[in-house]
């Protein structure tokens, strides 16, 4: 049995593999097409230096190109350009220095020389990795500065004379010139995958899964028992409700966000933006859309916790849990309006779905007001409920009063973002 | 002018700049350090090189070196470790595959040489960065992954013969571990950065943050005017607050917590974690950490929206809002003395600590009982407030009541982390 049991185990083992593949490669087929990029890539530069009849002149400089083809091809556009470039410029910049180095050393003699190469490569490298903590250098030039202490180090170490390493440097140059090029031609040539659109596509799919919370969370609202045996605010056990948890995706999309975001400077104009990717504008629309989830977060936890005690249900109640059904449906609508039109980049103000966007913006507030409106003439309602009971409906309508004031400014931003594509 | 003009400009730049370094560094002094360990780390190797006697045998090996402190030298432990591990053991791994790709190739004759060669580094290229998309892979072998292809590249198209490779494989991987091993000397024996400290305090940073965001609300509360001109809440523009602001950070924490809690796993046993670091029970405080902090945001931007008329306080209201003042106070305090207790290291089960979070605990709950008990009441009471006005207030006591069951389940987290460390 052990063996049979042995093999089945690593057969499951396997199986459990296999599915997981799959299911990564089609949650985004652009990994897979992403891996045959880069396979392809290295294939090219390492058949191009095995085949090339300069190859014994060049020496080691082949390694270069297949060094930099496998550290600087990212998955999108802009990872790919700014590795690149941080890392030609950088080369560039630190074979000067190095040179100028190897000079100032050769002037101090034999016994100077190792002293002034270890001195200046010390300061060099300790200056320049304390300026990776810089935000803004580690941010978009933190690979430069690798570079450039690397390069300088092993130039400035290298012993040769200053023809021999400019001559060195030529070759490097060419080399990673060679490998960057080839890498982001391929990243442009074959479905390029931008930064940019991610982050567009991010953001919009963020706005969506506020709408699908919102719209659950209306619809569980609506159904809860009215007929007076049933609490006002119920919910079963909320790990059931897979609607209730899409959301929380987006409480943590900071980080992605901000690297999208840094990639898609870097990225020439593409798609609706011809000139330069609206980014900040994109960060401000995911910070809007972060405080959202956080209050619908919060929405969803103070009606768990609180709903403890089943009452009978007063008329009172039932006006104000339609106003908040009403808010909560509506201003998932528009959400919904919104992200579908951003997604399509039709956006909201070249077509009919501004008006949507306004008009189920207009119902959410038009409800809020109704709200406001019944609470005012409660004061002139015999006031039979105890304040305990009411406490979790008049907490959920404050929540959505506030959810649908950042819907608002959520739908201002995306207009002024549908204003720079024009 | 002019001149003059461009001069003061640049100076201002120069000082600005000089001010923003001495900020960086002061923030974190270890930062200053880990400069100078890198600094120590490269010219250490360099020099070892330079000197060697072996250099011209070793030919372009010294470089590997070289490249390996460069790369591989982070600023936790824990990062140097795990870069350290996964080059070496990549590089082991890939070179052998390769000597087997070129000996597989050398069997097919001059022309099929090339494209067995070529189809081969496709492949595996192909493969090893799909599995790059792996989760588990990408958190903890992704430079592995790279240097393997990178390697088996390298190896492969080298067009070496089997002897020369197993030499050139030896030289190789000789000189990384000297570059690996010395990073890792350094690291540890000069005031080593342990990431699972690191993650420690950050935690019991974030708890800290909590607590004065609590703490300044609950002053803002009680400070507000009770003498009948004034609102029941009352908050002055929310920027102006630091104390409102502070909750902020912790929002954003979760990838900080991720990537430390990544690079724990890799550490060996330290301070008063012997034999492994409970990083998982620190990644979950961090989660109800996060939650709080969104309760926190949620009330800190509920006062400022709603808040917009001013009325007149009735009894009950003021009833109320000292309720609240003694539960954000009480809850505030019971998270700065987790905070401090976990800072520290005294854990609250070890000393007396402990009984002072139940103390603080216990008032903040007996607080949230004697709202009930007032809400229960008041119905009995004459209501001649209408329930606009008692919306807000009502709202933050909500809050507050579910900050608090989310302060007990941090509190006993911690003790359970307490427990671990014992």
């Amino acid at each position: 049995m052990s063996e049979s049991g042995l093999m089945k185990r690593i057969l499951e083992k396997v199986m459990e593999k296999v599915k997981e593949t799959k299911k990564i490669g089609e949650d985004d087929p652009r990994r897979v097409i992403h891996s045959i990029k880069v396979g392809l890539a290295l294939t090219i530069v390492s058949l191009f230096y095995y085949f090339r009849p300069l190859y014994d002149g060049f020496g080691q400089a082949g390694m270069w190109a297949i060094l930099t083809v496998v550290v600087v091809f990212e998955f999108s556009v802009g990872g790919t350009i700014s590795k690149s470039v941080n890392r030609g410029v950088a080369t560039l910049v630190a074979a000067a220095l190095g040179v100028g180095a190897e000079y100032l050393a050769d002037q101090c003699g034999e016994k100077g020389e190792p002293i002034v190469l270890g001195l200046l490569v010390f300061v060099l490298a300790t200056i320049s990795t304390f300026t990776r903590f810089f935000p803004n250098v580690k941010r978009r030039y933190d690979y430069g500065v690798l570079i450039f202490i690397l390069t300088f180090s092993l130039v400035a170490v290298s012993g040769a004379r200053t023809t021999e390493i400019l001559q060195l440097a030529h070759q490097r140059l060419s080399t990673i010139l060679i490998g960057g090029a080839t890498c982001i031609i391929i990243s442009l040539s074959i479905s390029p995958v931008w930064a940019g659109q991610d982050l567009h596509f991010l953001i919009s799919a963020n706005i969506a899964n506020l709408a699908a919370s919102l719209q659950g969370f209306g619809g569980e609202f609506s159904l809860s028992p009215c007929d007076g045996s049933g609490s006002t605010v119920s919910f079963k056990d909320d790990k059931e409700k897979s609607y209730l948890q899409s959301h929380k995706s987006v409480l943590n999309s900071k980080a992605m966000e901000e690297s999208l975001a840094n990639f898609a400077w870097w990225e020439p104009g593409h798609g609706r933006f011809k000139l330069n990717h609206p980014w900040k504008l994109y960060l401000n629309i995911g910070g809007l859309v972060r405080q959202c989830a956080c209050q619908i977060e919060t929405l969803s936890g103070s009606c768990i916790y609180i709903n403890s005690k089943s009452q009978a249900t007063s008329e009172f109640q039932q006006k104000v849990q339609g106003a908040c059904v009403t808010m909560s449906i509506e201003s998932s609508k528009a959400l919904k309006e919104l992200a579908t039109s951003l997604k399509n980049a039709t956006f909201p103000s070249s077509s009919s779905s501004s008006s949507s966007v306004e008009i189920h913006l207009h119902n959410s507030k038009a409800a809020a007001d109704e709200l406001k409106n019944i609470m005012e003439k409660s004061s002139f309602l015999p006031m039979e409920v105890d304040l305990e009971d009411m406490m979790p409906i008049l907490v959920v309508a404050s929540l959505l009063i506030d959810i649908i004031k950042l819907v608002e400014k959520i739908s201002v931003s995306v207009n002024e973002l549908a204003h720079k594509a024009g």
